[in-house]
């Protein structure tokens, strides 16, 4: 006899799962889409390795999260202090088709709630994008979303959450966990993994600007599921998350170019599309909690706050390749802070400096960044080191050579590039040797066809 | 105190707000889509200046959306004539959580109408790829958007514009406001930047056909946002613009390449996509008025007319560099007509002329065209050259070289292309000579890793 | 008179009705993606003619499932032997915009399904993707679907068809109609189509991962429509679909490159993303069945299988060009095994083996392999063979030299291809003349622009 599916309690709704259905998939396209962003942001020979370390964060991400990192996060509080989760959803084990959180089915949340975790973790590899080895991530990447992740993941999105239950500040979609977290963890990170040679020699340049916009595209896309779908419903505040978030990204693409204008001159491509990523990354705490004013006032701040934040690493000699600790995590304080100060009751029902709350909601903000800021900085940089340690995190030759390179290139349009290698090899022949050696190149590339 | 947020009016519906959501992430992406699109239509060296227009119009049009755009086009008609809104809901300042728009948040609502205004603006690009100015079109987009942009969609979207209202022609999705508006701007603005050089040798060529496909396929993506979002529900009229917008696509596609193949005995990848993109933008305003029969019909008729379309700027001497005059001016004309053909009660509760309506629907999607056209052509013609004489709109030098071509480069696959450069600068050297340029040209790339 | 739209029946959910617009949009974008992550799998000289065959699978697939398809899979069936359905809704003439499918408008649901034809029909090009004719492929994809793919969906989709109704074996989501029937019908394609020569020589060499890469993150993108749209509905099972899914993919992802690994000492990039396509590929027919735990185990098994599979072709010489074969044929079977042993009560509302149903279920997934994969090759073997005779299917000189090749060239960084050409073809010339000749087609190259 077959069953028929168990009816659904009354307290599920239609839409809202619809809603999260695809917000949950838009979401889980973000971290290909960071792949993209991050892999055309450096040169050739590592744009194949940003693409893996993407997608190792996609597949143990995923079976960590289903092992324990959703139990550990938002599972029973372990104790009543607000830190931790118990192991009792340990692999999903109680979870049944007409198990809800909220409104929602709960394998949906728990989906939701995993492309958070995995993107989050993603985002470091962009602060030591040329030189970290893949032994050393693969490591990383369990060992920090159960260390560092789950616990402040916890602390904010749980209902009995320390930050969001005790303190009480305010982060709508993610901007301590996912956003401040993935910056301070990236600085603690580059930190251990400090390069050894000439910084302003090994500054990585994009091997091709369209992938990053590519790039760009999805996580834009994948972001309106990210902000309103952490209303965990379709109604208002899910709607004001939504123009909200597109208000930030074009608040800040209207100032970060102007001041790279005044600054270098020119407005660049990469800068144009980095500011759109800085101003989502603000109003992500914010987007729940702020009007359309305020949010376009977030971005405007966003905007020339990145852009001069991401000078600091040379000023500080902080090897962060792709400027992760610039636009994450100063850009996530940033979000928070105005939160402090835009915070709405029409919107958030709280309010902020700025409309009559007081400095109380600011105050709690800063403890939360904190807080926040110090437990990701330490956690993050001990277990760099331990990892590196135990099985090498940091590529001895990374500025040469990056494993796997010989395996597959990830253009067949390199000609030129090995023909430049070709020459600097033999720098000192004849010209006519040079002649024969491209010769050989080309009739060896033709014959392997 | 925290407030709870307000409960949702009974109007509103979460099914049809979790559509509305998701199709607008969808119609804000098929702007991205269009910068690579456009992007990887033109030359390697213009392919970051059409991926920085269509960014531009992301940052532009959402803040002057925001402001005015919103209001003007769908807030309370002034006046009675159904030609603008009023500024009654300047810069969203009264909308709140619970306010809806129909069964859906206005927040969504104007977000899902924001999406629009910018791809439109944004399409307009095509018709001058490759010789206008950062400065001018800076310019041109927020004036285009409220001069242009916003009065035609109060004619045609809001429930008091004349053209719905007073006229009763028929535009589902925005045939008027979107597809033709934009084909006829291009048209008035490659007027206004004509070429001084010969238009042959100047033609466009494809740096990257893969990247336009990626582009056609995000757009495709999005178009079902775009069509079916138009119900503003999603009951059977969401459902049957949906396909439709698929069956026009596919028709378009038929016969296009049919077209080529007999005219020039080749498919080319180009013109397949093109082909999808034209059978959208005739579909656009007939999806949810017509059978699928008549969206078969319409993608057949559209691929023959478009395909035949694009061929007519050289016999003029046009310069609509990426036919946004041959794909969307007259793509959304024939979509138009067909409405007028091809509406059926049992999908539009009107009929055309095919279906018993007689002559008066046709007649009065004529007058709607000739409207919008005559409207859009002379306003756009003069703020063209009103921008053009304020700060310069076509670059000088346009042919040769691009505002910022020195700063970035798109792919770092280009040292064939500057030893295509040194060698037709130094093309009376010797052998010896050039051996030793390439030389030192490919050691300087490498020593510059 | 304006009628109103007639009011949906109350069967209608609206909700469900969102996720299904949603997950139709996805699944239509898996054709896109599959013609990047084939495009950029094979040479350069063959790029384009892979997305032409995408493309061409999206313009006739439509334009046939409209016409006959969709009725012929999902119109009531032919004499009650569940084999093929009616004429009846031929050019879905009589379906109105209150005709429903379950809880949702059918208009959305037979496109919901020809995204699952067009896709499956695609996924055949990979199998021959250097040697197939463009005129062969035309005349094979609308046959095929008729022939194969529309009755193998009727015996599975279908209330009344024959696997689901009177066998009982269990398919959530189209392991049967759309991954074992396209690898089965791949294989027997590439057996008519057998290259003459030289079959090492001849394999291709990836153009451009990064395109694979994206190709494969909008691939998993529509999966998520694909699997969980599949439950028709957005309730638990949908949710469970959804997690699933990603966990499958998880898994292959953690197994297959550790066999690459073990076997090879490296891990590729395309072997990476590759796994994951398999992971979902057997999670397909699985994902409604089994639980989370399931899934998982699903995903790390089929990793091995596949990675496993897709070397046997070198042993038994079937060109199977981009291992359509061994991902979706072997990757599609063992997804359906895995039904028969993990498939749980309360998920599935039946047992498999590992959870105390007995042999039953497996006996009938076995036997429902069997039918389709005999049904599948045969049939189209037989088509092929017809296709090839009556128009020429493999092209005589697919390895020199593909149509099409000259009109468009894929990328404008193909200086250095050409280059080559060049050397190999003269190349017992002396180096002034190679210099020389250099010289002249990089100052052609210059003046074309």
């Amino acid at each position: 006899m077959i069953l028929a599916p168990p009816p659904m309690p009354p307290a599920y709704d239609s839409g809202d799962t619809a809603w999260l259905l695809a917000a949950t998939a838009m979401v889980l396209l973000m971290t290909p889409g960071l792949a993209f962003f991050y892999g055309g942001m450096v040169r050739t020979r590592h744009v194949l390795m940003m693409i893996k370390m993407s997608f190792a964060a996609l597949a143990f991400g995923t079976v960590v999260w289903w092992a324990i990192g959703y139990t550990l996060a938002f599972g029973p509080d372990a104790g009543g202090a607000g830190l931790i989760g118990t192991l009792d959803h340990a692999f999903l084990h109680d979870v049944e088709l007409n198990t809800l959180s909220g409104a929602i089915p709960t394998y949906i949340y728990a989906t939701f709630q995993m492309g958070f975790a995995i993107v989050t973790v993603a985002l470091i590899s962009g602060s030591i994008a040329d030189r970290a080895t893949m032994k050393g991530w693969l490591l990383f990447v369990p060992l920090w979303l159960i260390l560092v992740y789950v616990p402040v993941a916890h602390w904010v999105f749980s209902p009995d959450g320390w930050i969001h239950d005790k303190l009480g500040a305010l982060d709508f979609a993610g901007g301590l966990p996912v956003e401040l977290n993935s910056g301070v963890a990236g600085l603690a990170v580059a930190l251990v993994l400090r390069a050894p040679r000439d910084f302003a020699r090994r500054e990585e340049r994009p091997n091709n600007i369209p992938l990053v916009v590519i790039g760009v595209g999805l996580l834009w896309f994948g972001w309106f599921g990210f902000n309103s779908g952490s209303a965990l419903n379709d109604q208002g505040t899910a709607a004001a998350a939504f123009i909200n978030t597109q208000l930030g990204a074009a608040g800040a693409m209207v100032t970060w170019p102007l001041v790279e204008r005044l600054r270098t001159g020119r407005v660049t491509t990469t800068g144009v599309v980095s500011s759109a990523v800085a101003g989502m990354v603000a109003i992500t705490p914010a987007c729940g909690e702020i009007d359309p004013l305020g949010a376009v006032v977030t971005g405007l701040v966003t905007g020339v706050v990145c852009a001069y934040a991401i000078t600091l690493k040379y000023r500080f000699g902080i090897d962060d390749t792709l400027d992760v600790v610039g636009v994450h995590g100063v850009g996530g304080l940033t979000g928070l802070i105005m939160v402090g100060l835009f915070a709405t009751a029409r919107i958030s029902g709280r309010e902020g400096l700025f409309y009559g709350g007081g400095w109380g909601l600011l105050g709690r903000q800063v403890v939360a960044i904190l807080a926040v800021a110090a437990f990701s900085f330490l956690l993050t940089w001990i277990l760099a080191k331990l990892v590196d340690m135990a099985v090498g995190f940091r590529s001895r030759d990374a500025y040469d050579k990056v494993p796997g390179e010989e395996v597959e290139r990830a253009y067949d349009f390199q000609t030129a590039e090995r023909l430049g290698a070709l020459v600097s090899d033999r720098a000192a022949g004849s010209d006519s040797e040079l002649v024969h050696e491209i010769r050989r190149l080309l009739r060896d590339r033709e014959d392997a066809k």
